[in-house]
């Protein structure tokens, strides 16, 4: 017992990891920043506000130019410095109409929402005998050479439900996946189960691509209760479906990232995301409103402390809101592009945007030498129920571009349990959101933004390395 | 304690009931049926079926002429006698289109549904700005002339979630109410909170009707996020929202109830009631297909013993699937009055449309003689986790024109508690309903119907006083 005691305390603190470890000053402001959080409601206002007075806001949309104007002007209003709109352009896509049915043998409307990019078709939709897969693999067994001619595809692949959204890596591939591999086949028009994990009457939408397939159909997702329905009527014999949907395409429409920063001493930055924009059908509350009111909340908690105290943080803290995050991580881009030249000083990022859920673990994806780091913060974040998690962190959707050319990042988990019935529906309103969960999570990102901004160490290493061997 | 058992034992068994008890065999047969019962999946398969092989059945569509001939062949196939189609007419209402949006300060689109009767708007739809009452009492009380002069009224009710469902009959109100009030008060449209309990972004339809009020404006419900949502953007200041609605009337369309018999061996009649129609949002799963599976396959388990058996019940016992429950009870007035002449022969009713809960509590409305028939009944369906109720039952909604004209009624009283969240919405679909619960209400109601076919009781008294005395 006492060697396991001893051997944890060797992994979790080796020998050279004291010079890294942080101030007893800087662990206090953060337990500090974190009892005052808990006690906050600005997190919460925040995505009221924004779910309330710009509601849905579709990247490229109006909807999403009056977002960015209500973010600029809120960040300044709560005292970030440096507020300001990086704008970028992106082809738009829109949902106009969507409709279908059931119209043989037995008539009825199926409740559908058409996929993001999806084509549209002609007036008065598309009709075909449906013919259903159990699983995208199914469909992708099945033979090239027209061998659905004319018929629906139906891909009815179920989600697993899971705390850490991993059931969404798999339900996801069917998105672009059924589309694609039902035009090679002759299809006509595809239709998936929703990827989601609810039982309600709400389709689930989200981006799909045709990558560099030529024969584009149209594709729509089921509600779970409609997917259900469409099965049992399948298991009665043909079914022929009739699918009409109406799509907006522009090649060019704006939209824009918003920053704002609280100066550090140095030109490092340390880097808090989410993302602006939501999909059109819910008013984005937890994807990703949450997002955008946990971390300008924890930056206000922050800022509170600096004008309070005087204290500076050492580097800088920059909140970015990415717009078009939902259609292709097009703000993402735009942002590492954009700051191509800085990249190297980015010292470490964090993206919330896995909804309103509280924190339950931390995550990093630092080089050895600043896993001692890691460690330590984890336990000051420890009494808000965060457990320390692995060292593979994947920081957030948003993160991407820059984490893969070495930018450290790290996940502040939070539990998705029920985040994917929700996820990219109507139903995805401020009323689900717990305003005590928005706090916790307020809590833990301004205690981390604060320690890391206050460190002197190098979180590089482990995301640097895979960047330079051209790991993904 | 002694003389309060003494006392509750005279209260069940007072000393002239003894006459009206049920034989012994009879309650064995009702025992039997509610074991096999519970045991038996054709209910929950009845609702299956009519769920998906017709979908919804709105008052007068043709999706309702459909579920006619698809109840009167599963009628005939169950084995049950005189299945038939009674016919009459009703004025005709469908929605073709509803859009509702906030278009300032805040353009967004709102979540609603049309209310069934309701008027439509010019093409384009109506714009005024909210007024908001918290209650339809308070919308009430305002001025009657002309105060409400080009604005969109806003009743904000909420209901309250009972097991009873009686916090329906309070909510309810509204339905009919704000768009009288509001026309009387010149606005231009009247918009409600939902009737129903559930958090969920599904609006909630139903019937309302203008009465004599003369100026008919538009009506539609707000789901629950969407009532909060336009309850915040007021507290912010002048909200103006625009509503466009289509609907579609007819002066004349068919409909029709579907009647099933058990024969007795005498001409008096046990009536087993349910809904066939829905309304046409979801697919009337527990709005009352459920009630449909119940009442059928608690006939087949009666038909079932008589064929095993040969023992006819004294009793016929009548199944009826009422039409157009929905618009206004008219399949129950077309009932009422088609059999006027036999309607002294209807000894006692129940119908099940009260969502697919179990059942927890058997209610009578017995003449005093039966009370303790009623009694003897409520014990043999305790195994089965039903107390008994009181004597003041409603029988269920197409009951309302007998019970009214003296036929006693019982109610086999189901859990509500979740009724009102799926009631008039698009998610009322079959995957909300469990089939041990349906099972456990079709022994009920077998067992129920068994007792009540083999006693010689006159059931009446109370209801007949009355009916005598113009009770409603």
């Amino acid at each position: 017992m006492l060697r396991i005691l001893l051997l944890s305390a060797a992994l979790i603190l080796p020998a050279a990891a004291q010079e890294g470890r942080l101030p007893e000053a800087v662990t206090r402001t953060a337990d500090q920043l974190m009892r005052t959080g808990l006690e906050d409601g600005t997190g919460y206002a925040v995505i009221e506000d924004l779910t309330t007075e710009v509601g849905a806001r579709l990247a490229g949309s109006p909807s999403e130019a009056r977002a960015r104007q209500w973010a600029k002007a809120r960040l300044e209003e709560m005292g970030f410095s440096n507020v300001r709109i990086e704008p970028f352009t992106l082809p738009f896509w829109s949902r106009a109409y969507e409709d279908a049915r059931i119209i043989e043998p037995f008539p009825q409307r199926l409740e559908v929402t058409a996929l993001g990019n999806s084509v549209g078709t002609e007036p008065g939709g598309v009709s075909g005998e449906v013919v259903r897969f159990e699983t995208l693999d199914d469909l992708l067994e099945a033979p090239l050479d027209g061998s659905l001619e004319g018929r629906i595809v139906f891909v009815d692949e179920n989600m697993t439900r899971t705390q850490d959204g991993s059931g969404y890596g798999q339900a996801v591939r069917k998105r672009s996946g059924a589309a694609r591999a039902a035009g090679e086949r002759g299809a006509v028009a595809a239709l998936i189960r929703s990827v989601g994990t609810d039982r309600h009457r709400f389709p689930h939408t989200g981006a799909m691509s045709y990558g560099d397939v030529a024969a584009r159909v149209p594709i729509a997702a089921l509600s779970w209760p409609d997917a259900e329905q469409l099965q049992r009527a399948l298991e009665r014999g043909p079914v022929t479906v009739n699918l009409d949907i109406d799509v907006v395409t522009e090649e060019k429409a704006p939209s824009g990232n918003v920053l704002a920063e609280i100066p550090g001493q140095t030109d490092e930055i340390v880097l808090l995301g989410a993302h602006l924009d939501s999909w059109d059908l819910g008013t984005g509350a937890v994807d990703d409103g949450a997002g955008v009111g946990i971390v300008a909340a924890a930056g206000k908690l922050i800022l509170d402390h600096v004008e309070e105290t005087g204290e500076r943080p050492l580097r800088t803290i920059r909140i970015v809101l990415f717009g078009a995050e939902e259609v292709g991580l097009l703000g993402a881009e735009a942002y590492a592009e954009a700051h191509a030249d800085e990249l190297p000083l980015h010292v470490v990022g964090a993206e919330s945007d896995f909804g309103a859920g509280r924190i339950w673990q931390f995550e990093t994806r630092f080089g050895e030498s600043a896993l001692p780091l890691g460690n330590q913060m984890a336990r000051v974040l420890q009494p808000l129920g965060v457990a320390r998690g692995g060292n593979e962190a994947y920081g957030g959707p948003d993160l991407t571009p820059m984490r893969r050319q070495g930018m450290p990042v790290v996940t502040l988990k939070q539990d998705g349990w029920d985040y994917f019935d929700l996820h990219h529906t109507a139903n995805d309103t401020l009323d689900k959101i717990d305003p005590d969960d928005i706090a916790q999570n307020v809590a833990a990102y301004a205690a981390f933004a604060w320690m890391a901004a206050n460190s002197e160490a190098d979180f590089r290493g482990k995301a640097t390395e895979e960047a330079a061997a051209g790991a993904q």
